[in-house]
């Protein structure tokens, strides 16, 4: 059973575009709203401009203490307090994905520490991964998240540290779209 | 770019079955042939059965070293003395995918030596994968494996080693398709 979620800008969506700006490669069309749906989609946006998917999947990197570690702290979506989101679709560079798993462990946690430095931002800030490279998307992943307004301040801490990492000179392609729970 | 590949089961295929058994699990509908295409598929095959998709993608379990010596061994599929081949679609249980990636490795590699033992028979069987699990296929995985008439013997021996790992144990769905090339 393959879960497929769907990011699709427009108009009429319930997460209304705050900000929207492009970090890295080719940007994306602007968009007033966002709906997320999962696969098959009921959700009715007005004029979409863009459709982006992504799949749930098994971990690709973390170990059996981490993922412990991670499932012991986080939290699910949808929390009444999250009215903030972002969604960030970034792509990696063939010189990634020619790399062995081993490497790119090394580069991923070793170096880069990214399951740690996420888990520094956990409960406040949910996340949820979504792989599309192997759906032939313009996106490696989507990952989705969702925060309190007062805990945008730990977002943007996240996002910083994650972007000065090694790993992120592999990512050659970043769109950063900031929202908000449409009224 | 993704790269997904259709194995269609029906009539009039390039791949004429020679013997098809259920290892393990619910069977597939027998078929006189198999056609193997790359999307979009512009094979024609009579009456398709049914047809089973995967995609290829980056190495999920190779260390850099293991990549290196499978690359300087393997050949590629297509020889022209390698005219038969089988089909093994596999599906593992959900015990598999709730593991870390740590613990995966451990028993792919460490105790099951999946890699190493299908380089026991490198290069005489080429063999290709395919992803089928994220696509919310009935398998997991779909292996292609092509090898000369006096490699058969060796080829029963790689997949008697494989079903004797502890990784098989994983495995809850398995088919086995024997393949001759139509004349």
């Amino acid at each position: 059973m393959v879960d497929i979620f769907t990011f699709t800008g427009g108009s009429g969506g319930a997460w209304r575009v705050v900000e929207s700006r492009t970090v890295k490669g080719e940007g994306l069309r602007a968009v007033e709203s966002l709906a997320v749906a999962r696969e098959p989609d009921d959700t009715a946006i007005t004029s979409p401009a863009w459709t982006l998917r992504g799949f749930i999947s098994n971990v690709r990197y973390a170990t059996k203490t981490e993922v412990e570690t991670l499932r012991s702290v986080q939290q699910g979506l949808a929390r009444p307090r999250a009215t903030l989101a972002a969604l960030i679709p970034i792509r990696k560079n063939a010189a990634w994905w020619a790399l062995a798993q081993d490497e790119r462990r090394e580069i991923f946690e070793e170096t880069s520490h990214h399951t740690a430095i996420g888990l520094d931002y956990l409960p406040a800030v949910a996340r949820r991964l979504h792989h599309s490279r192997d759906l032939g998307e313009p996106f490696d992943f989507l990952t989705w998240f969702e925060y309190a307004p007062e805990d945008a301040p730990a977002f943007d801490r996240l996002v910083d540290r994650l972007r000065a990492t090694r790993e992120w000179n592999y990512v050659d392609r970043e769109i950063e779209i900031r929202l908000a729970r449409a009224a």
